[in-house]
């Protein structure tokens, strides 16, 4: 079975998922890209033939003029088994997602935590009323480190799983926050570097099982390119206000050229790690640790991505409708590989 | 829902499932105890009171009196949701499966992994027959292992998964290999110790995706007690010719008596690592690693057996029937957590 997927944004995270989808179809010839969906159709096209696409080898989508089923310059809607959403959490996705999912089943990477059960309930419920399947929050944050920490609270009884993200002193790239960052209208451009805070670790590691806030496990380095005139002062008073995303934590605010931004800080690596460290029986040590380095951030969270549209066509070939996270999916609906082959080399 | 579960043999893993179920019971009150059935069931029922369970308040039941729907002293089957079976893969599981998945649900732990499709296809036929849920096979390897395997390779395409053990110097306790030593007529007891070549883990994390044979990546050390007047060599011989458990890799053996094993090999620790390093996009590092540590190998595998009855007494609720391992289940099948609290604390 082949999955027809459209992408939907074309920023950092529909990029890689391109990417994926090319990798995955050379590798398994069961994903197949069925067109870009855009609000900028033509900067798309021009990007994709500067890559080496060839003029149209691609369909890309007016985003505009997408109404209901009618797509206006693209007439084979019924060849999308899975639309990917890349937009942001905080604006884009909101709209998007219950616009999408009408017509098409869909997979997002919704990762506002705070505002998780309230898109999921309203993603449920579009799906479930358009009988299409919505996987939300996928990637790794949301995403396979949440089902980390329902594994670690699932194996050793009463621990406490801790998720930890940027180890290295470079700390790794949020795209979540640097998006969120860029949503201020006076910001041109933005990047969010994550840093651990060690000794929270430390405690950790040693079955202390402490209390931790947000704020004692990790702080926030925000590098932001201002639009001219813009008052730098007000720009890092919004962030540093930003419920959720920048307020419970300690957050520096630098201002940078965008020339520097470019030229400094177009790695997109990041890395975390979940710790589950508790006891079986009378006082036996027990600790699961689950860490992942990406040198592309973006295209770890495309692979995720591709991997859970997989599952969303199977999910729906099966008539099952309505909102699933990661949590909802068995291994097997992520994997490329035949029920025979899973038992044979994986088990 | 309480999930209500007969341990099926009560060796070092059916003691660490009733801890388990104890432990599970006390912090969440979905499980509670059925009663243990046994082969000996007089040695049981001492062993209990001796550990403080007051005469009859756990029910043991005769293994050897159990005959279809009927058994001889136990009138309560039917409060039976799932039956934990806690034998030997070598020649427990392999009669004492299509047994009792005929009556109950059941879980297992059954690790010889050549044989696992083999055994799938009989727990299956059976419990389709019977109308029961079997989910076998869990435990950490094959379990939690082989569904980060089935993850690392569904996330970054083409990566190559590695699996290893005993990742310090004493290296970790493999109860099925000790298990199937055990089986040997003229051998009193022992224990199997497995080691991770560390240059092999090396190679992996360097990104080499080497190929690697078992005996590339482990040793194993046996410390075994003989009957009195045994043929040690003959012992030593049918240990390394054993097919898939031993002849595949570089093998010590050493004989000792009951009273060193047990002064000097009385812990249960165990560790293992699961490893996926490829790439993603034009050659973007990938890593993810899977590590856990137990102080008690037998009760960590109980515990991922207490967490799959969850799983099998839902799926049995739901009207599913047939074999299932955890590449089938979704998370939150396992999770004691209500699916409000997964979505707002674990998401």
């Amino acid at each position: 079975m082949t999955t027809n997927i459209a992408i939907v944004g074309y920023g950092n995270i529909g990029r890689g998922v391109h990417r994926a989808i090319d990798r995955n179809a050379e590798l398994y010839g069961d994903v197949a890209l069925s067109g870009i969906i855009s609000r900028r159709p033509l900067d798309v096209a021009q990007e994709l033939m500067n890559n080496g696409h060839p003029n149209g080898a691609v369909p890309v989508i007016n985003a505009n003029s997408y109404e209901g089923r009618t797509l206006a310059n693209y007439d084979e809607a019924e060849d999308i088994d899975v639309a990917i959403l890349c937009g942001g959490s905080k604006k884009d996705l909101p709209e998007q997602g219950p616009n999408f999912v009408q017509y098409f089943n869909t997979v997002d990477s919704f990762d506002t935590h705070a505002k998780l059960p309230e898109y999921f309930a309203k993603m449920d419920e579009v799906a479930r009323d358009s009988g299409t399947v919505s996987v939300i929050s996928t990637g790794w944050d949301p995403g396979t480190f949440s089902l980390e920490r329902v594994l670690g609270d699932a194996f050793i009884p009463g621990v406490k799983p801790y998720g930890f993200y940027g180890l290295g002193e470079k700390g790794g790239l949020s795209m979540g926050h640097s998006d969120a960052i860029r949503k201020i209208k006076v910001v041109r451009d933005a990047r969010q570097y994550t840093h651990a805070l060690p000794e929270a670790i430390e405690r950790v590691r040693r079955g202390e099982n402490p209390n931790l806030f947000p704020g004692d496990m990790h702080w926030r380095e925000c590098v932001v390119v201002a639009e001219e005139e813009a008052d730098e002062k007000r720009i890092e008073n919004e962030i540093k206000d930003m419920p959720n995303y920048f307020e419970p934590y300690k957050t520096t605010v630098e201002f940078v050229s965008q020339e520097e931004l470019d030229e400094k800080h177009s790695e997109m690596f990041h890395d975390g790690l979940v710790i589950a460290r508790g006891e079986t029986g009378d006082g036996n040590m027990a600790m699961i640790e689950y860490k992942n380095q990406w040198a592309s951030n973006p295209e770890a969270t495309a692979n995720i991505l591709i991997a859970h549209a997989r599952a969303a066509h199977r999910l729906s070939q099966e008539g099952r409708v309505g909102a699933f996270t990661i949590l909802d999916i068995p291994a097997a609906y992520l994997s490329p590989r035949s029920r025979e082959e899973l038992l044979e080399n994986f088990m």
